[in-house]
């Protein structure tokens, strides 16, 4: 058992924050390990939305420490026969359902399919896996407990089909719009900017600026968001709303005369 | 006091959490209790809404440690004369006002009434009991503190009023429905359904599912839920929209030609 | 660095709960400083709104033990060329943009700009001083480190011009609107009343109360609130909404014939 610091678990749900699931998993975990140390990555990822989840993820877990155990439940097939995973990267862990959630960590990861049988005492509540399933799992690793002793190594955890083509994959709450692009050219200087062509349905952004700061108010511009991918901006104001942007919403990068993505 | 794990104080109030009142209560908690590992249950109760609390409470406490304290202010009495409370169960303490709110708790507890002078260094503020009397007070239960010392022995806390009969008594985010009324027999088995007859209004519910995931999508059926009540329930969907069910609404199961409860 | 009890930490920003950010500043300041206790402040300032954040901070700030640090970003300014700051008061630090956020605890307090090559290991994200620098710089003081070390002491932070006049600086979940006017009188006696004239717009409030409890049900009324100011509010009812006040209203307390501020 990691003796000091306590073990570090973030929580990431679609349970908003409004009723009591969130709480009874934390209580759950702390009946089980006192000492783990829990932060809300989020709970208000919408209803059901797996893929939201899998994006709040890869955005969040580069900031945490080596060794975080992550618990995240977006899970419309609780109760169903799908398996409960756990994901050991070289830097985190993973628990939850294996329903493409964890999908971004998949590559290079040792995965493993829950035991429920070792998990939960009484069996678990057929809805109720974050508390009675995943929690448990979570507070055994953060033990120390060898994932072997309740879960199966397995080589075909569920990937989500492959989407091609650029697309906003979120929207934040300021209606910046973050896309699955990078941007392969040079970052502008300070408070200068680059031309580009970025394209999302009728609207064209043709300046990259390196900051929020950086852009005129008012205009939409590009820049390189803190988790590196390009995103579509007004200063101060809402991106999404001013032109009419939805997370899926297809975009693409146009270079040299060409298109990428 | 308990030296090691430290204390561990559960928060649930209708205070939202866009406001500095949650934190004041955190930060004088903090800082009469340095050690005090704090967990929010929920601020999100609608407003002065004492039964809600009371549900959200019940939901929720089993998932804890023994020796939680758990301090809930819905206050709609606040600096009138009611008392403020503190329950001693087999399991767990609680501090808040004496309004109903600890209703479920009270069969068996010791029930004691704050001494306000011994807890407030320059008399609590006649606005903010929850900073000002009730998290000193449960920062005391957290030191270890004989509770003797802030508080005398009651043994009339307040209890509501009981409503017979079955009703709807908690509309959880994804819009489940959950009752008060137990189901009698044996659950079905995974993956199969069972004969209901749980009626709500001009809404007949017909199917028993063991989980979400046994549901046909978009049918309103009933299933045990993970507190151990009959909900209602549609499949990735929105049950109390889609049936047009509040909380509050009256529920009968019917058994055996008969109705209960 | 202090070894016992850990480190206190607040967060207040405009970042919402929905998003990565606030999570993504945890991990930065948990990776940095892995035994610092972490609380929120709020992270429902409304977008940008600086002044409200200052409000915020003002109303929560007491509560807090000694030694406390208060990291808030609210910073529409991020990117440019703006400081990062680092206040030390008698009682608490405070660190984040040089932007006025902190301007209820300027006087008498100590100032030092960030220098953020010391801070970012390799330069902050321009996007987010949040987790790229302002919680680096809070992980260093949470550690014990001189501030010297990796900020520069200044005499001009940014102090938002006065504004004269009393007015409506907050309006809580309740619908209660907290002013900045103090109460120069007595309280009334518990259960008692005491005239006034409180002017806001068309609307004159005549009564003060001590506590909401005071309130005959659905009058508008005046009381000093849980922080020290004049709040008018309307028993189990919402202020607000009722009177149609809005935060920024002007407020005039007529006091002897006179009127004041």
């Amino acid at each position: 058992m990691p003796a000091y610091p306590p073990a570090l678990v973030t929580l990431t749900t679609d349970f908003g924050l409004g009723d009591s699931y969130v709480a009874e998993m934390k209580g759950r975990l702390l009946a089980l390990c006192p000492r783990v140390q829990i932060v809300d990555l989020t709970h208000d990822v919408p209803p059901f939305d797996v893929e939201a989840g899998a994006v709040l993820l890869a955005r969040t877990v580069n900031a945490f420490p080596a060794g975080t155990i992550h618990l995240a439940v977006i899970d419309p097939g609780v109760g169903t026969s799908r398996r409960g995973l756990v994901l050991r990267t070289r830097t985190a862990w993973f628990v939850g359902p294996d329903n493409g959630l964890f999908a971004p960590f998949l590559d290079g990861a040792a995965a493993f399919a829950l035991l429920p049988e070792r998990l939960a005492a009484q069996g678990p509540a057929a809805t109720f896996h974050g508390r009675d399933l995943f929690a448990p799992a979570a507070a055994r690793i953060a033990q120390g407990i060898e994932v072997e002793d309740f879960a199966i190594p397995i080589d075909d955890p569920v990937r989500p089909p492959v989407r091609a083509g650029g697309r906003i994959v979120h929207i934040d709450r300021f209606g910046n719009c973050v896309t699955n692009l990078a941007w392969p050219g040079e970052l502008p200087a300070e408070g200068g900017t680059t031309p580009c062509a970025l394209h999302c349905g009728v609207v064209t952004i043709s300046r990259l600026v390196r900051t929020y700061g950086d852009a005129p108010t008012g205009e939409p511009v590009a820049l390189v968001g803190s988790a590196g991918w390009l995103e579509i901006a007004v200063r101060e104001g809402n991106a999404a709303q001013r032109l009419g942007l939805h997370r899926g919403d297809p975009v693409m990068l146009a270079l040299d005369g060409g298109a990428r993505p």
